[in-house]
């Protein structure tokens, strides 16, 4: 048996992002409308303010406000020369004493500086008594408050939310340059795996990494091209993944140890790729995890273990995490939190552990939630998990921790 | 000015929750491949055990434990009756002194209860030789360790996430019976909106609350049927909505405050349904939101502010809020922080408080954003928001604050 040569879980972590870095980027044009999720290719500039004008951000009078400086001791009287609707823009420019009614939302009159709430108001024909001395720009929005024109509002390599997509329309820009997802194959490997929707026979167990890696590919913004589920025969894989490699820029490759040979997907990979990055991750689950890349196709191939929640785990700190760091997408949700309990673990090796979180008064306790199988249930009763370093020996009991949340 | 009888936060919440309860629930099927985000409508009982069978987590010798506690005390010597294949079943019947040889997923065969890993080993011709004494159930999956047969593994109202599609496909449960989305119809209405993309008018500013409530509502998991842009008139929306309340369980309207009249949505609303739910919620931003209930055609109406910020964090806050109380769907995700720096609330209304987070030792901060224009490009610097509740004077810094992450 070959001895693994392991790496840090922060060494792959680099590895595998220098990798990404490595994919090509093709660019192509998405409407705004349709670009939630995409990554932008290009900065995005305002070419205008937002508000594009100065505007009111209450109902009531728009002045100058200097002229409202006596009503601390009394009111007012101002003279209004004119009244806006939301939607309605003056030529007019507001001259000591004067006053325009607007509407909140309005434009802002030239001349003005300030809006009056109505409350503080009483008009009669043409005459308005104001009754509270206000500051310059008291109730107003200014033009470009919100977005100056000009200003680099959304970074190349960010991921659009619904938020950015909101900026983009608040900006009229109709349609943005992002990247196309890169391109994903999928396969599980193993003789003793069967296709799930049908009679299983004893010894077969049905195959759920194809699935669960396909849907979570698709949620980290990559474009599942293939998915398929093989038996473990070196030589048929070795060609599916030769044509594959030309198409996909990452492959992922579950499972493979049905022969009981611990090197199978490292042979593999020799066969395809012209680098190894590392083979073996020091962490619990996942250590059979191991990378490589081509450097003609450039293909970034991941080798994952069998065991449904570690290939998950481990698909989510590799290449999740690399596609987070290499693109501006939403970081990482973390919550600092109490560990409950002990926790062991072996030094020399990273542990992976999934904690459900719960208040206590003005605490917030990480709970450990263990399992002898490692089956991919529990992550679903977890709310996140916690990284215990390989050069820290366990968490003591009300240990802070940093939960990685789902 | 009709002055506004205002209903705390809760409140509105209890409402809004309330009503979403009486929307009528429509059952479809789907494949479990394509439920994702979808709703159960049925409980799902596991009609086997996952594993199916008792497995092997180690390559190495099947055997009876007792048969290994002699090794305490020097090697034990067993005589190897068969060899396994992962995917391999066997009929033979382990008995005191005999072993087979099992891959890592192998079936553990009859009589066995543990499982010597290789490395406490040495095998020549039949015989083996044991160095460790282990305990009955080492290194052994149970049949029904991850699932039992029987166990109710996901509840009804359960919104399926990636891991919950695994444990169907680990079941082999190829189709489920969800909620058919609830419809909703999402309306923004103003004389000073215009459509985004094209040349705007001075006087005008551009309509966002119609694309980013309806983005925001997919995410939620409602199917978006209908979305337009309106003026502020009274007949013609009222037109509308009555065509609208027969189509869609929920219908959003924001803005309609262009005419100054500060119960223009509540008039509509009168027209439209049976009851006013609330009219104006005590928090800022938000103030304005109202909602409504149709008894005859079970619609839920409500009426949001013009302001994108506003709207959109009223939009979570109630409909997101209530849909995810509704059902079991991944609960909002909290961490504790400290507030960074006092913040001023006015009591009898509570704040919604945007934040940024930052790591600081064993510290999470939370850092307040604070706008003039509470436009939504702020939301995107955001990490989170902060409730501060009506009855609470502000925070000071360093309170504890419960932070719902974005």
């Amino acid at each position: 048996m070959e001895l693994l040569k392991v790496t840090t879980l922060n060494e792959a972590q680099d590895k595998i992002l220098s990798a990404l870095e490595k994919l090509p980027l093709r660019i192509k044009k998405v409407e705004s409308l349709k670009a939630l999720g995409f990554v932008l290719a290009k900065e995005v500039k305002a070419q205008e303010d937002v508000p594009p004008y100065s505007r009111s951000t209450v109902d009531g009078y728009a002045l100058k406000a200097s002229d409202t400086f006596a009503a601390q001791n009394g009111e007012v009287i101002l003279k209004e020369v004119g009244r806006l609707l939301i939607d309605e823009v003056s030529d007019k420019t507001i001259e000591d004493g004067e006053t325009i009614y607007v509407q909140t939302g309005s434009f802002l009159p030239h001349g003005a500086d300030s809006v009056e709430m109505i409350e503080y108001t009483r008009s009669f024909l043409d005459d308005v008594a104001i009754y509270k001395a206000i500051a310059p720009l008291e109730n107003v929005i200014e033009a470009g408050d919100d977005i100056k024109c000009g200003e680099v509002i959304l970074e190349k390599g960010t991921r659009l939310d619904v938020e950015n997509i909101g900026i983009l329309v608040a900006l009229g820009i109709k349609e943005v340059e992002v990247y196309e997802p890169f391109k994903i194959a999928v396969i599980s490997s193993g003789d003793e795996l069967s296709p799930p929707f049908k009679e299983i026979k004893k010894g077969k167990i049905r195959d759920i990494n194809t699935y669960t890696l396909s849907l979570e590919a698709e949620k980290a913004g990559l474009e599942v091209i293939y998915t398929s589920l093989k038996k473990d025969d070196k030589k048929e894989l070795i060609k599916t993944l030769e044509k594959l490699k030309y198409e996909a820029d990452i492959i992922v490759l579950s499972g493979c140890s049905s022969k009981g040979e611990k090197d199978y997907t490292s042979t593999v990979f020799k066969e395809l790729a012209s680098e190894v990055l590392f083979h073996g991750v020091a962490i619990k689950p996942g250590k059979p995890t191991l990378s490589a890349f081509d450097l003609e196709t450039k293909t970034l191939l991941v080798g994952l273990p069998g065991n449904p929640l570690a290939a998950f785990l481990m698909f989510k700190l590799l290449l999740e995490d690399g596609l987070g760091k290499l693109f501006k997408q939403a970081e990482k949700r973390i919550a600092l939190a109490k560990i409950k309990e002990n926790v062991s673990s072996n030094s020399g090796r990273a542990t992976c552990l999934l904690v459900d979180l719960v208040k206590a008064g003005e605490d917030l306790l990480a709970l450990p939630l263990y399992t002898k199988s490692a089956n991919i249930a529990i992550l679903s009763k977890a709310k996140g998990y916690v990284i215990i370093p390989e050069n820290k020996e366990g968490l003591k009991e009300k240990e802070i921790v940093e939960v990685v949340l789902k």
